[in-house]
């Protein structure tokens, strides 16, 4: 398993292809004035792993036949949040970051004021396509389901700013593992598992056992997100990577590698993938998705 | 009616008191780490008029005996996203204001990266009330209600940003009475409106005659809050105005005085209250709360 085999990459690039389209339908079904526009477009439509998506897709898929309107909206919703947070952490009062995807960020294209805007649009669009008709083809909305993605989003929303307040506070300091782990199960870690929480909601009964296990497997590989990030932003170059590497080191960010040494933390990676993998042991064939996708985050190159 | 009467003046104050501490109790349902919990009681619990609650409690007052836990989740949650456009609206990249209700603004008290964050959890923490058990006392809730209440405050929160935006771009600009009353139906008007419909839903079949009553009242009320606003920039002084006076005059912003003249813009506030009392007059006694605010709308000092 030393390199990245076909399937995981095919689950993503899948996700990619299906999210690409569903983020297109929903910013034209909205009216907005140009030049937020432009800038709301460019913060969406840019690229990224989209990883959020593939989870929702993946986690819908342990339920063949599942009616897909309710995943699909909240795919497209967990992907706006999550623009709208890279278009705020860029600005130059935070990261002042002009790289992202090897592109100009939203506001070194679009200004800082405009930047701001398409961030706090796209927060509440979100909210906006989570509570829509989008994607249904004329099937019921079940307003309980909405209701629970709702809370899911806007909590996992919320502890993502935390998460951001934590990690600035963290800066220059030496934090410890427990500490560090608090900071990204809350900057990164509540999105990720919300990801995959908000289309178990639409598809497991509360009760189900399976939702317990998606807990688990969502917090291990939040995790393990993070964990490879502080490794790329040592290993990998800035091309590569599509933005600024060296960046942690520069602004003394306290990361999995400065803690533990590098090797440590690979290990450490591989250690969170087989915890992801024995979380979805209880799904048998249909979590294939779900497993591709923690074998491609701990063996992603950017 | 040329000076503010009493009811007008009891109406707000009691919505005040009220407000207030609903604010409280759900900013400390929240664990949210310092600065940031800081910057977010600042950004709330400062003051203000709270005309957008205070419109939530005037509309369930027309259906006495209403269970109003819905009600007053959407009176925080309206507040929080109110809040959090200020917060925004005055950092640097925006309007770059100091002063506000008489008190430093969130970025001048807490840095800019703080208030931007505390901006952004104050949109999520509104949508996390309103899908909250707050205030329920354990009377179920409604899915149905919480759904049209999210797609009605998601839509008001987008329009605000489109209208903020309009409203940049009409700055040194000549713009016609039909393009500025086009930025505060939706910089303004959307929030107001919201708060209208989001207790309406509460406690009304969609089918109600009251609906599109109320959605008059509400446009119109809107629109009667800005030209006031524009009035007072120009007639008020900074110290009763608790915001730097003059301000649109400097940065060429167009406004109804601008547009119509001064005495023009008055008469024309006037005869919007007409018309919001018009469209109160299918609900006679019940809707003393809602005519009492449209008059200190009107009628209102700062």
């Amino acid at each position: 398993m030393s390199s990245l085999t076909d399937v995981p990459v095919t689950v993503l690039t899948e996700a990619q292809q299906r999210i690409q389209q569903d983020l297109l339908t929903a910013l034209d079904a909205f009216a907005i004035p140009e030049p937020l526009k432009g800038a709301v477009y460019h913060a969406v439509m840019l690229g990224g792993k989209r990883v959020r998506p593939a989870l929702c897709y993946a986690t819908a898929a342990l339920k063949p036949n599942t009616n897909m309107a309710a995943v699909r909206r909240a795919a497209v919703a967990i992907e706006l949040i999550h623009c709208y947070s890279l278009a705020h952490d860029d600005l130059p009062c935070m990261d002042n970051d002009l790289l992202r995807r090897g592109q100009p960020t939203c506001h070194a294209a679009f200004g800082e004021d405009t930047a701001l805007l398409a961030g706090d649009i796209l927060q509440s669009m979100a909210f906006e396509v989570l509570g829509s008709r989008l994607y249904d083809q004329g099937a019921a909305v079940d307003a309980a389901i909405v209701l629970k993605q709702m809370q899911i989003l806007a909590t996992a929303s919320s502890k993502m700013v935390c998460g951001q307040v934590l990690d600035l506070q963290a800066e220059g300091k030496q934090v410890d593992q427990a500490a560090l782990e608090t900071i990204h199960r809350n900057k990164t870690g509540a999105l990720i598992s919300a990801a995959i929480m908000m289309a178990a909601v639409a598809i497991f009964e509360g009760t189900d056992r399976a939702i317990p296990q998606l807990r688990e497997y969502g917090q291990v590989i939040g995790l393990a997100f993070q964990v490879q990030d502080d490794i790329l932003d040592i290993i990998s170059d800035t091309e590569v990577l599509g933005k600024t590497a060296g960046k942690d080191e520069q602004v003394e960010k306290s990361t999995y590698p400065a803690l533990m040494g590098l090797e440590q933390a690979q290990a450490y990676a591989t250690d969170l993938h087989d915890q992801a993998l024995q979380a979805l042991d209880y799904f048998a064939e249909d979590a294939a998705a779900l497993r591709a996708i923690s074998q491609f985050l701990w063996q992603r190159k950017s």
